[in-house]
């Protein structure tokens, strides 16, 4: 008697995957559409650090006079590898609106606008890293900032997901997210918009939505959400996309840890949101809000959250 | 003189290894007790999912005609090799209770039952996706939720996993949840029950404890803890173990980010829990429960937690 | 035409990395620094991790016979290579001073200070092991607990850290605590004083801030802050630094998930505070604080957070 | 001053190659052409050894009742990845005689013809396992002949290549042999015939030149070369190619280490060829040629060789 | 249709196996039977290399004052992977001898004698790193020696695996000469018996048999063979097993590139034999052989060897 | 009882050493002196090919338009780490003579030099690689010769090698000649002087040394020496180091397989030397040079070498 009966487990996983692909309408063809790549793109935002960064981020004994040679090589090979997976990504697409049109002219569109953009990228993330040496009265120099800071990592992810989310390319942004949202535990949609000088302490927990709107200088802290509170349906019952539906943030506010901050409300310039507040509606520029005080005594048989 | 005094450190580490096994009436041969191996079920797991999703989380270049013969070969591998850890848990248990009595042919069967169960398994997790995909607005296809999800991935974990702790094997189980719990931040313990169609969105921080029982179709969001509320302790104050002690969450049931849920409560079906709240008691089917809205302006000193 | 305009990109950012160097008034030199590597420091923790727990943290198939030999080796190769990491932070250090002072000899008194407390610092983590085993009802034995359990990785990582922090190495400090921070969302500041047998449980969302300082036997769950309220500053603005801002927590506490602790409060000992509870304030010893109840159907127009 | 002139080198290399390519009159497209890869290659031939010999080349804890399972698998992995490189000669052929025409069904029909090949080509080893377990008084068994002998690693490289070479594909036949060269020292063309039952003891030095043809049962020793007397040159100086012009050698014959076989003689069938000898014409079957012994005091000042 | 008709490989390649292990009368048993392992016998011997001159073949940044810590744990670990190993050929042999007595005694009381022969090798080697230091007109230093002459890295693997043959290991000292006999071109049989002091140069296809007995102070250049003239077989025709066949050469002797010394001559004391020589009977001491002189002019028709 | 006794052997190896180094009087400190890494060089000359040979050397999906880019950063990185091994051998060599002077001028002048060689390198070798197709029969393009031509990699190791040698950097010259001697089983002495449009066929066992002298077009085949007669020696019975003891080979020489050329000889323009000749005269320009024929039946005795 075999140890295994593996020609029958393979059988019967191969008929629930007939199942499925029955239910979804899929035929062959379609599963064999190529998905972007999880790993690839990993190695792509590995390289492109060293481009923005290279003496920090590139190879431990890059001198600065080999500085342009390395980010010339560097942004050469991984741009060439993302126009790999944007292809992957236009024809993924193109092939779920059933079309199968030529995808090459728009990737090489996309990446060429990727590239000229990373400059202005790299000026904006000086400015991140800027914020979090000043916020944080336990930093003691930029390159640390840069190099232990979760808060600054997600960042560099979120500003470039962020333009390949702008250039319409939706899934490849959303890895990127991932890939730090897994090193960090902060989970910044690339569809938001966040303003120069963005600093995020600690982190973990912190989710930010796809339609939010933030100002320049923004500090937050761990386990902030700037969430949606409802989903419009439409008449059929139908979820409505693409809504504005999370917080605006204006210029200098602060949130604190725990806060959550939901709907499309505004929170005026300079505003101080206090830790764990439960927060809905619009808050003036300056205003300031903040929790409850628990009270010692109070309900005892509640006490316990394991 | 040496540049480091490593005779004496080691001699003094030799010491507190001691002192540490006495203490634990560890004598030498107790010490060579084999454990689970975490790099090697990472590896198994890897592989099983490649088994469960073979276009998606198997080789890159796989091609749909070819998806059976890798499946066989993967699946033959990755069983013995759980085999082989299976064995290991089984004889660390025996150990522990004092006994030393053969464990391959218990071994055996566990993995025979194993293997058995993976086509169910895949079903319910194409619920889960699918879950996914219908419940979230910025899903584009259930490829991207599979591929990108952490929630996906923290349920494939915990699927393999349950039905690990239902064959006796609780160390196994323990570790395929740790490593999503790395990953993701979503700490599902294994003994968990959970029904089919169920999401788990951004998901860092969501704790569901060993006793908790969740129906179909339930949705939570990220931070949400379905816990305990004290542990009972015998007339000798030792804790008592395996008693029912998380919720009970009825099919339809809706827990959005941050609720504690805490405690052997039942959510009736359909029930909307809110954001932040903090409930120990039980909610009818249907019922609505939500959070106090935080104030403007109050207990300005106590805004911040940094 | 080239497929991209790598040289156009390439002198766009040299310009905006010179940009940031005059504004941060960095010349080359400078640039050249060496900070201390992150890859480095995982290995080398990795290493002492089979240091210290040389049957289960070391190689797989190592014998007990043999546990000194190796234990020597690995102390040998990684002092050596933690010796060099500190000649480039006391380096980096001096030259945020300005100094170009040797370092190497102050390098070596630190290295072999931390040496001589590995010992000391396993006892400590006997201890946190031991809390973890008897505070955890699922827990079936220490070895369990040592292998699977993320707040005892966070804890190894902690009390390497405390103590590269009390030596003057701050950078090394942070790196080593940043790296458990990731592996299991628990953020633990290398400056904080954690007395012996301290166990977190699930740890997800877990931040213990710089001056917090917490007796024997203390016990917290997921998603606890021990914060700062605020930051003093002095008469120009300044942030003052190294002022104690974080609670103390005294021996046998217990603090439930969730809670926010704020401000150099003192939880006297034995105190259980519950879960979501938001504290600026002493409490006694043997003092309980709780949440207030959510209750049904209140403000149903605010309850999603997603 | 800059370390080294790196833009002038790559000047003045860019300059290197230009001239290379105008003298070869390749354009940009041309120095395109994909050819194809070594690496890849490798992989794929030690795939198929696990393929022909699962349990002594395959992996390391196969079973045997795993066998099928793991043969399949691998078997259509390294067809897949061989097609890629049939596709890439064939298309570098085809650039070479200035087409451009298609190559997905040539290749298709090569590399099946190739998969069928298979069976035949395991018994063709086979027999040369065989013959080395016969004929060394040193062997002690066939899985050692199998595992331990480079003649044996060549001949599974040859025969591999040997069926690439007659498909037409010449480039890929020759990186298989290569790769047996350099691990081996024993240079087999792939293009000659060599029957069943081919021994190779020792092994390096050996040369066997493409129109060779060799009976079966034939055993040669190290340093042995099967080669051409001369290049004939058609009415213009140029070498005629294809030409029969190495050795054919029938049935049982022996050939000792260091012989020196040219040109298209016969050595008939039972021949017995001495070690060192240089032999340029025929030899009738059964025959016997031996070196003339050297002789001591001859020539002592002639004597070394370093 | 599929792509390849992997089944019907698959059929037609278990049919191969099938009828090779019934000529070979193997069950399925037998073929589960486990063989020395290649890559783990390499990584042994390369642990072993640093064992032996730990600052030279050892780690890279190993320092004087810790090499007995790496001594001492690289000895550990490889003499437990190599106790792996020699269960596995005493298993294998005893196997072959149809037997199944436990060999696990037999196998420590190998590898404690192979333990303590090491001082011994290393100093054997010493020895020949000197002959080789001293015979080389170009050899600059001791170090360039060992770690750049082929002909040292064959005399390493050449002392440790012939005492796994004087062992009774013949699988495992086959294979550690297999090893060096691929990355040097020199084949040294495990069972040849070598003096002190022995340097071969350049080293490219010397072959030395196994029953060859050398002096000290021997060297030999490339292409030297010392080898067998003729098997002698028993009445019934079968190859006689482990008779003497192979050259004796006395102390001191210098034999020159590709000399071929054949049969159990004896080349006396201080004999020096000529490049390309064929020799089969006795040397005298203080003998000398050359190669007669080629001619110019003669035999212009049979030139050519390629 | 411990399983092996590891001190024991430890001490009798540190013995070894102790002993070792008395006699060679060498001190602790001498013991720590760098030598130039192996495995560094190796990454140098990979490095190094693909910066003379972008396009079929370098990265696999390299594109022409991207070559400059690769070829700077590969040039320059490959440049610094081979500054940092020439900085070893010149402190080694200048150790060994008993000095100590600073070597980083003179090391930053050599590898500058060095740079400057390589488009006159890559020239050469453009030369070789046409000599290999234009005169082997087999060959079907350059780039399969440049590929897959064990003779190619031999002169690209040769011609970087002697660059090396050329410039006092004997040990770096010496191991990059290994590597291609390991690989290819030809080895080429680093100090040999070889002109454009050299051509090695097969190549296992062709040695060439130190001081041979080859012109331009020249052609060898396998197992080729171009050796030392003998080694002159002082009135002292020291080998006198450097003087002019290998042939010189003038342009276009044809040397078939096995010809052993000895001495400082000079065999004239357009000569032809056969196989297996030995040879330790002068041949005239246009001389011919063979083997005599062995004949049938002679000594029957002597037939075998194995």
């Amino acid at each position: 008697m075999a140890t295994f009966d593996i020609t029958g487990v393979v059988q019967s996983l191969h008929q629930a995957r007939h199942s499925w692909r029955q239910t979804q309408r899929r035929n062959s063809e379609a599963g064999n559409r190529a998905f972007p790549s999880r790993d690839a793109l990993s190695s792509i935002i590995d390289c492109l650090k060293g481009v923005l960064f290279p003496m920090r981020l590139g190879p431990p004994d890059l001198r600065q006079e080999s500085e342009d040679f390395h980010v010339a090589h560097a942004l050469d090979a991984s741009l060439h590898a993302l126009l790999h997976q944007v292809k992957r990504e236009l024809a993924y697409n193109a092939n779920l609106r059933g079309e199968g049109h030529p995808v090459d002219e728009e990737a090489l569109a996309a990446v060429r606008s990727f590239a000229a953009a990373l400059p202005a990228i790299r000026t904006l993330l000086d400015s991140d890293v800027l914020a979090a040496y000043q916020g944080d009265p336990a930093a003691r120099s930029v390159d640390e900032v840069l190099l232990c800071y979760p808060g600054v990592l997600a960042m560099i992810h979120y500003r470039l997901a962020h333009h390949l989310y702008t250039l319409g390319l939706p899934l490849l942004a959303r890895i990127v997210s991932e890939l730090a949202h897994s090193a960090t535990g902060i989970d910044i949609h690339p569809g938001a918009q966040i303003g120069a000088g963005f600093f995020i302490d600690h982190g973990t927990g912190v989710v930010i939505g796809e339609t939010a709107v933030i100002g320049q200088r923004v500090r937050v802290y761990q386990a902030v959400t700037l969430g949606a509170k409802r989903f419009p349906t439409d008449a059929e019952g139908n979820l409505q996309k693409g809504l504005p539906r999370h917080p605006v943030v204006e210029d200098d506010v602060v949130i604190y840890a725990g806060a959550t901050i939901l709907g499309r409300i505004t929170l005026g310039k300079g505003a101080v949101i206090g830790g764990n507040v439960w927060l809905t509606h619009d808050v003036p520029a300056g205003g300031r809000v903040a929790q409850a005080e628990s009270r010692e005594g109070a309900q005892a048989n509640g006490i316990g959250a394991s």
